[in-house]
């Protein structure tokens, strides 16, 4: 089942739940509260030969601080649900926790609770809460027409990490394959970049996470707002080693910008003013493209030297991360 | 891992965390909220052979209502997490949302969000959150000596039931056997219940549910509050046709009633002013026992006819109630 046929079967199944359902996050406006929720699942998310318990523990809070990033609020609390395989260590407890530790504390987020049960296959379940706390939260569904397609920073980097890690190919030099590495395995919520945006733009954005892919992003903003993109793909941030390693793999570097995932960085659309008001606080975001009428086509438009790559649900279906599926 | 050395680990680890864990559901005051996670994995907590997809949709949000319902709380909103095996009829997600949606109808209850993703076996893991709403939660660690200790129902049919549907005996009456299987598949939160004891009582009761077991339940409440019980049999509601049921499976009813779970009723401990309170309001409770000194020997002392049970870690230990574990 595709996930936008889940989400679809939802919204027509529970109409009053219409509302908060689509974005990275559901926002409870009378209360205030940013509510995310994310599972990972063994062999599904991750493999145990490619990440360690501790960077596991690190990972599964920082995907869900992503989630809380897209909407510009501020994580406050977080529930752990770890089903585990009889067999396993209880070491991989400790050191998963050891690596949540030291996550939570980096970014004020407090575990109050959770859950432990036996499974066949490692399966983490968080949930996060946080606040909009004076700030109302980005919806995929603000992109209009004018505004300003911005980015927090590379893609693509995660996709050449996990395939440096699945291959173990060792005739690059060890500082560039770290590189790549630590953007799979620790990717960094975009908080302070999310919350800046949220904050200074009057007219609010749409966010969202490229964990699934910066098309997967840049098309589900489309989407949700009705409205199409024209991108310069010259002007994504792109690691400048990344076309070297996707040489050596003998992929196309542009499948892994795109459809790679877990990038975890922001994708956004504000107006030309906001733009400025960022622009003059420092707060640095990318510029990658602009909004433009959709026709009822919503799509993103990518400018390739001199060749133009559609991205829509035909290309994603064909093309899109999926997760190992 | 046994859970209560995962809780020690984690208050070890996150001793930030320490007041938070410990009990069906964590509360933080600041922001009234009532958090609560429980995860239901295919074959370790239900087997799609005894419980349909709609049953499994109502039960999941039930057994969540359930810890709110041991705060004392009011529930407001669900964020459900469904993982499922690739080869999984569609129509499993249409009926399993059709029971989440009968019973969060019934509750007031919001789903909000969630995630999808594929598993090898079905994954539901649930978060609840809810509010204390002027009235603060319960705790298990409020037992004092001199309480009385209340449950709301009958302990046991829960396990009969599972026992029915294991076995499919066939010479049992369709309506009694009917009985005990809807204990199973169809728990009741006790929310209103909850509700009562907590909002009546100025001296704050302790509360915990007893879906890992009356056992387990008593022993929790002994355990975190440094008390002990005596408890009389006698007092425990018990449906009039479970022994003979016991009988035919050539089982003790006893290890049905203290140790089968799944029944989710509530057990507290309340003052004696509290308790007429709740009486003179015709707030239906039953006495079962009353709280005495632990002597740093927390457990509970079970009267049946003129012998006397002790359950403590250890009994728990080699009878509880596991998951299937």
């Amino acid at each position: 089942m595709k996930e936008d046929n889940f989400i679809n079967l939802i919204k027509d199944l529970l109409p009053e739940s219409s509302s908060y359902i689509g974005d990275d996050t559901a926002y409870i406006a009378e209360k205030d509260l940013i509510l995310t929720q994310d599972t990972l699942i063994e062999d599904v998310h991750f493999r145990q030969s490619t990440i360690s318990p501790y960077d596991l523990g690190i990972k599964s809070i920082a995907v869900n601080l992503s989630d809380i990033a897209a909407s510009g609020g501020i994580p406050a609390y977080a529930l752990i649900s770890l089903s585990l395989p009889q067999d396993i260590n209880e070491d991989f407890v400790e050191e998963f926790y050891k690596g949540v530790r030291h996550i939570c504390n980096k970014y004020s987020t407090l575990v109050v609770g959770g859950d432990l049960t036996k499974a066949d296959k490692i399966t983490i379940s968080i949930t996060m809460i946080g606040f909009g706390n004076g700030v109302t939260p980005a919806k995929r569904s603000n992109a209009k027409v004018g505004d300003i397609v911005i980015t927090t920073g590379e893609s693509g980097s995660s996709a050449a990490g996990l395939w440096l890690l699945e291959t173990q190919v060792k005739d690059i030099p060890e500082e560039i394959a770290n590189k790549f590495i630590t953007a799979h395995i620790n990717p960094i919520p975009r908080l302070q970049e999310g919350r800046d945006i949220v904050s200074f733009c009057k007219k609010p954005p749409a966010l969202m996470d490229t964990s699934d892919g910066l098309a997967d992003a840049l098309y589900k903003i489309c989407l949700q707002s009705n409205v199409s993109m024209e991108i310069d793909f010259g002007n994504i941030p792109i690691d400048k080693d990344l076309s070297d390693i996707a040489h050596i793999a003998e992929i196309n570097p542009l499948k892994w910008v795109f459809y790679g995932g877990e990038d975890y960085q922001l994708i956004g659309t504000v107006s030309q003013e906001c733009l400025e008001t960022l622009n003059s606080k420092q707060i640095s975001v990318i510029v990658i493209g602009r909004v433009i009428e959709s026709n009822n086509n919503p799509c993103a438009y990518v400018k390739v030297d001199n060749d133009v790559i559609t991205i829509n649900s035909t290309s994603i279906d064909s093309e899109g991360f999926k997760h190992f599926m």
